[in-house]
């Protein structure tokens, strides 16, 4: 079927066996993800790009929401002053922060930096509205961009600009924190596998790892289809380190003035790049449905047979009650169209020409195994609902696989250079908590710490130093 | 009802009549729609104000996907170089952007604007992805915050960052531009109007005071209880002078390289300022039904004795199922609820206590008017409909009755001068066209001219030099 038109569209793509960066780089482009502009290291978010994180917003938003969290927007813009006020939050941020210095026509007094997170500003709010123990918890979250001044940038990856959501709450006691950090955690995990079908690893982040500011950091952390690891989210607990900088206290039920406890916690857009690199194949995007922002494409074939059109849009709108469904009626030939949707990642496509209306059927095309499936029109609904999960299943599970061949354990510090030498992927091994051997590994097998995690011990000395150690760490490379 | 908690709730609100600055400046705070922080010029949008926000995004972006828009996301800065392409557009700008000088440790070569409006960033993509008239039209819209240095600011009305939407569309003709143009002027005509309950005049902005680039400024255009004029949103005609400017150009059928067409237009939080004006009133927000984040809020009374909080748990999963409810648990008095209901301008309020459980009946009590309206337990679903909409009908009638007695028409100089000193309102003139007589009438009356309207005209001759006139003016005091 294919033309010349299919060929170039298709040939267009690195090979991901190939190079995985350029196959990366040209899928975004060719999905019509991002476009880039003058501005450097930031991308546009297009239409279709942008519609994949609308679908991550509602769906995780909601999240929110059910765990008792509202929205709010605080200003663009920290005074100098006020970013410093936390001692080690201000060491991590400084080097990479954009300074606005002039407005309008003046020279700013105090020189004002575009945020690049910001617990500074809800802290400062906090300290202003909470009084009493009645005012605790306060469970904020915010949509917006932030920005950080990276020298090497990649879509969605690494841009000096990004959309995220940053969670910060404030709660009366260490206990209560805690748990709401881990509750956070919990929601990103459910979120990667049950909707971006991406498995993921939950641990704690090693002290060199952790947020700037951090009294501990948790992370889900997500293995490419290359073998290297996405740091998917993470949530941050604060003790009461920013609460005491800030000066937040409440009077509690004995008429005490204490200090709050808080945490926060973040994903982004980053995602969208996690989803292109978990799922992607040859031909293109493979999207999990739950964010596909079209989820089924209808191609009238011989669609200029009498009736064919009419058929398309009668199941358009029948499939369009319950699913994300548009019908590709552009005068291309059925080979471009096809490796289009492909190219989109749309999970499903359904065809339907005259001899399919002749014996009342049409014929689904899963995106992630080229499967066809004769339907029956009559149940075109329960079907669709069927491929859809089996795809969500599907991914998930390959991914799980690909996650399953590139994870090794190293006991010892020859093995786990070799490994990491030769394979990419995660290593684990035992580590004594001391930091100078993750150092010593980051320096000679080139690999960084992921997390600590909650599984069983491998041995019960340290793989760099070989003394006593009760902590088993996940090593990758990372985007 | 009242003890003294509730009467320094209320005693600390200003008299409408009074000061309607403060007025206005007291509900902003009292309502939690907003605070203050150290970054000047720019406010906390609290959860309560941010979901007001999120209803009126979620109710018009759904407008726009159904006139066929597309959201996207553009960098959040514009290089100077690139700013400064279109000189109307430039000119206008310059003198209120915020301007990024150092990034990391390094001096920027280019100094970066934070966005004013995007309209060069928008032109540059388009110049990139734009090749044929297949590409054609363009409809996009993004959502998104803006920088303009402003000097004096208020809450909602002017701020130096604000959120809001900016459309944009590229096409291939000046007649469908100009029919996107006045499209999306009813769309937000019928937004201010059926949703907002704020009556709009909509028309079109003299040269003088139209958009930096435009070749046409569109307005819809609502009058404060004040008095005063809010231009609640605006939609920009471009023709072909930002494609000149950018090199926007497609193939037509022909084969023939012609330049597009363009538009824009936006709304933004200001909506909100316009909402507490419009509506509100001595006690509070009144706020309208469809954008209220609390549409009815249950009042138990008596909730100690047996079965009032259980009833009160029905009847919110009941009226949860079609409206956005909630029910005050808080340990305060009546009286302190009540008036934090209607501070809050949350629009009924179901009182249910014992003997209203007797007799299998509750208490509805109007925001608007303080009716209370008993209402048997078995259909509380279709009268809260009911009285939701009675409510948004009588909001808007309110308002339109306020523009009705506010609005004033004068023939010569003499008479505009004398209104304008004695009231505040909307004066209808005759106009000649003349930015010379436009600027009299400013300089003389103190008012600005708010727009050109299709309406039967007063006279022939121009209220200011008395030349032949064909244009209708609508004049007022703006916020």
């Amino acid at each position: 079927m294919a033309d010349k038109t299919d060929k170039k569209l298709l040939e267009e793509i690195t090979p991901i066996e190939e190079d995985f960066a350029q196959w990366y780089t040209d899928i975004v482009k060719k999905a019509e993800l991002i476009d880039y502009s003058s501005v450097k290291g930031c991308v546009i978010l297009r239409p279709y790009g942008y519609a994949v994180w609308e679908n991550i917003q509602k769906i995780i938003d909601n999240m929110f929401k059910k765990t008792g969290h509202s929205n709010v927007y605080m200003p663009l813009f920290i005074p100098e002053t006020l970013l410093n006020k936390e001692k080690d939050h201000i060491e991590g941020f400084a080097p990479e922060v954009a300074w606005v210095t002039r407005g309008g026509s003046e020279e700013l007094t105090e020189k004002l930096c575009v945020r690049p997170t910001s617990e500074t500003l809800f802290c400062e709010h906090y300290a202003n509205t909470v009084k009493s123990y009645r005012d605790l918890p306060k469970l904020y979250n915010q949509w917006c961009s932030v920005v950080r001044w990276e020298k090497t940038t990649r879509p969605f990856l690494r841009t000096r600009e990004f959309l995220w959501q940053e969670g910060h709450t404030v709660h009366a006691t260490h206990e209560d924190a805690l748990e709401e950090t881990l509750r956070m955690l919990d929601v990103y995990a459910d979120f990667c596998e049950n909707y971006l079908c991406m498995p993921v690893v939950k641990g704690q982040k090693t002290d060199k790892e952790k947020f700037a500011g951090a009294v501990a950091t948790y992370t889900v952390e997500s293995m490419m289809h290359d073998g290297k690891a996405l740091q998917a989210g993470t949530s941050h607990y604060f003790g009461d380190k920013f609460a005491k900088a800030f000066d937040i206290k409440y009077l509690d039920k004995n008429n005490e003035l204490k200090y709050c406890f808080q945490t926060s916690w973040g994903i982004s857009t980053r995602l969208i790049g996690g989803i292109i690199m978990a799922h992607g194949d040859n031909r293109g995007l493979v999207l999990p449905p739950a964010v596909a922002p079209v989820q089924i494409r209808i191609m009238p074939i011989a669609s200029h047979k009498p009736g064919v059109l009419e058929k398309a849009g009668e199941l358009k709108n029948r499939l369009e009650e319950k699913f994300r469904c548009d019908i590709d009626l552009t005068d291309t030939s059925a080979g471009f169209k096809f490796a289009e949707q492909e190219m989109r990642g749309i999970p499903l496509r359904l065809e339907i020409g005259p001899k399919d209306i002749e014996q009342n059927q049409c014929v689904f095309v899963r995106r992630d195994t080229s499967e066809k499936i004769t339907c029956s029109i009559d149940v075109i609904e329960s079907k669709a609902e069927e491929l859809l999960n089996l795809i969500s299943k599907n991914l998930y599970e390959k991914a799980l696989e690909n996650r399953r061949n590139k994870t090794f354990t190293a006991k010892n510090l020859d093995e786990i250079i070799e490994i990491a030498k030769t394979s990419t992927g995660f290593i684990k091994a035992m580590w004594c908590g001391d930091e100078k051997c993750e150092v010593i590994l980051k320096e000679k097998a080139d690999i960084s710490s992921r997390c600590i995690v909650d599984e069983d011990h491998i041995s019960d000395t340290c793989v760099c130093c070989g003394k006593k150690a009760d902590k088993l760490l996940y090593w990758g490379t990372a985007y």
